[in-house]
């Protein structure tokens, strides 16, 4: 049983939540203006019947006749309950065990080679939990132990070096807080929608705050000759011997050799004990269990950016070392597969995020994108990290098609699908950044639709 | 076993890490200045013995004979690893299982009503990972359904209310990261030194990133009284039945009643479904579980603000309703109970923060007050949010005491422990904030030292 799922936030609240003269009003005089009386009028009708006295809930008493005079207080009320540092490293409560990551079943052969989403219908503010952090192996995972492991740098460098994790650990570090998103999120979408929720249509994405030592320190250390290098081959130990070229530009500005996420070591399917960290630039490049960087003057052409992670053009060619994970945004709640189970008010909510730095502005659409309402951002507002945005909203029990559409600092705007796909065509997997459109059906059922 | 204790940041580094000659060049000339020779030259001798072509693990092949040319692949490299949503909700590596919450034995009589700390000294960046979140229980903790818990708002208000956890969710949220420290956070010291670590002296704080509605929206869907409302109180739905009074323009400002904690619902032993968020307030006032909001014309002088959590003055006199957490600050690490296994370069990293608003500067001295170096501060530095701070030091293995000094941005300095038993006396437990020594010795060891 999940709270999620149960009493989150697409639960109906009582009869005459609010009105639809209300509705209207807002409809009408924009949301802003009315948002203070707005609130107040909408849940005026919500909680008539007071129970007295009492806030003890009446559901853990069978017994109980409906008379708050006798209501009994609950047994957590009463008695004692369980110890300090009962679990030395806690877990969430039993209610929420529904929300985990999943994979969706048959996308690829193996397991070990597949994906499993974040639950960003169920998450709130930016930060993602590591035990939620979404999946993305090419040869599964292994929990290394840090004590054995190296990382190696050679190449256009004149001192190369091979540093252990406890070196690296003692070096200047920096925290910074970041989006990663997969290349290959919303891959399935670029046709027609095809899977029903934000899990798989977006849960590629996560968002934590790094530490580790910049790259450009150790780059340093080995005296990296600049005038040769151009770009950095970083492979990680897993079996697939993973492998990705990163330009030099890139690597000698914000790019982390990371051991911490959210404040403790790295997870091991997320790179245990080193990963590399490459703000704004898609999944792959942040080779996770980091063993070796190499300095030279050509990108690498591996399998992962050669046969893999291209973007198939209309014209046949394809593009390639395409890093950067454009501005865009997503609504996660109403979002597809949740039921609004009657009219009245709801937060709208989502992330946006760009890899080229700030989110500027979200707008909101609740009619497929014919008007347009700006959201508020909430602080803080980061660079290459995921914002949250929220709407105010009324549901009238009509049909609608909500849609968010963010704009960074650079003044790029998310584009529509229709427009994505007049420039990249049809057949490509990677990279796409376009608007998602969910439509709320007159009975309340959410839907993953696409508006070109 | 735990890369903390054994690959962390106080391991050794090879032999001639930094140079003696480098460390008293930088005590002359000052680190800013040399700071980027110096650490090309801390690195220079470092890695001399470049495996050639490999990084990897000796350690893995007991019959690897040190020669270079025939070190085999590890095993991980070569071999299927686990699967994706191998854990539909993730654990730390099992190298890991050493860093977690700590009770204090014996501190209170019963483990229910006790502390577990956070272990500071393992943590990174500024997000406290929701597991190792400090506990301190009154009467234990519960892990309550949400579906039958509610929030009951009445006293001076036009409609009292009951809210179920579904209605709040669907309200307009805000996420906030925020600091929460217990009043009696290092209250062991207000003595003489009484615990060896950073875990046990300021383990009593954690910060998270909290998702919930704003108590001034809910009082004002009730209709509060403004013209006679002067506290809130809150009260939790434990065996202790927790009260707090709240000043009514503390409740008006920042408070959230919030569910979230760290982008998920928040943890059983946090309050889960829902508590008070109170920034800048000892964590009593963060009322977990909460279920009650009563809203009155004076302070409500509950057991926990009256016979506990005051303040005994030198005159006798006890000071109360003490809610603030003033400007305070701890280095991590190097931090009590570790040891320098060597000389040379260390990242001097803690924590600062301030129950008034945001930091303006932490000052690092390494003798004991007599010098003090600015430290750098990571990004975002946020109002009544933990700020981090590094700093880098050349340890030339002679004795040395470290202190950091926090100032907000209110002007406040954080004070010596004698500055504060001065206006406070020695009979205190609540709200140290006094600077944090650890001396150095000779042989590596850091120890909790008091200077007054």
């Amino acid at each position: 049983m999940s709270s999620h799922g149960k009493v989150g936030r697409v639960l109906p609240a009582p009869e005459g939540f609010v009105p639809d003269a209300l509705a209207e009003d807002i409809a009408t005089h924009g949301l802003d203006a009315t948002r203070r009386d707005f609130l107040r009028q909408s849940f005026a009708a919500a909680s008539a019947a007071l129970a007295t006295g009492s806030a003890f809930a009446a559901a853990d008493h069978p017994g109980h006749d409906g008379d708050p005079a006798i209501v009994q207080p609950a047994k957590h009320s009463t008695t004692l309950g369980n110890p300090v540092a009962h679990a030395p490293y806690g877990a969430p409560s039993r209610f929420e065990a529904n929300l985990q990551r999943r994979e969706s079943p048959g996308l690829t052969k193996r397991r070990e080679s597949s994906i499993a989403f974040t639950p960003l219908q169920g998450l709130f503010g930016i930060i993602t939990p590591s035990g939620l952090h979404f999946e993305r192996h090419h040869a599964g995972w292994h929990d290394i132990d840090p004590t054995s492991h190296r990382l190696m740098i050679h190449g256009l460098v004149a001192s190369p070096k091979v540093y252990t994790i406890g070196e690296l650990m003692r070096l200047p570090a920096v925290s910074r807080m970041h989006f990663i998103e997969c290349g290959a999120n919303t891959a399935m979408d670029w046709g027609s929608p095809a899977v029903p929720s934000v899990q798989y249509t977006h849960g590629m994405l996560s968002c934590c705050e790094f530490t580790g030592v910049p790259l450009s320190l150790l780059l340093e250390d080995c005296g990296i000759d600049k005038t040769k290098a151009r770009f950095i081959l970083a492979e990680g130990a897993d079996g697939a011997s993973l492998t990705r070229s990163i330009p030099i530009e890139r690597a000698l500005d914000d790019v982390l050799v990371a051991w911490g996420m959210n404040g403790e070591m790295l997870r091991p399917e997320n790179g245990y004990p080193l990963r590399l960290v490459v703000p704004g630039a898609q999944g792959v490049c942040w080779v996770k269990w980091l063993r070796r960087l190499e300095v030279g003057d050509a990108p690498y052409a591996t399998r992962e950016e050669s046969t893999q992670y291209t973007d198939l053009m209309p014209d046949g060619v394809s593009r390639q070392y395409t890093l950067i994970q454009e501005c865009k945004s997503v609504i996660t709640t109403p979002s597809g597969g949740q039921r609004l189970l009657e009219k009245g008010f709801y937060n709208i909510t989502g992330l946006a995020w760009s890899g080229r730095g700030r989110i500027k502005q979200v707008d909101v659409s609740l009619d497929g994108g014919r008007n347009w309402t700006t959201a508020r951002l909430e602080s803080p507002v980061l660079p290459k990290c995921l914002t949250r945005f929220n709407l105010d909203w009324v549901w009238d029990g009509k049909p609608a098609i909500l849609q968010s559409r963010a704009t960074d600092e650079t003044g790029y705007v998310q584009p529509k699908i229709g427009e994505l796909r007049a420039v990249r065509g049809t057949r490509s997997v990677y990279h796409n950044n376009a608007i998602q459109s969910w439509r709320v059906e007159a009975g309340g059922e959410v839907i993953n639709v696409q508006i070109s």
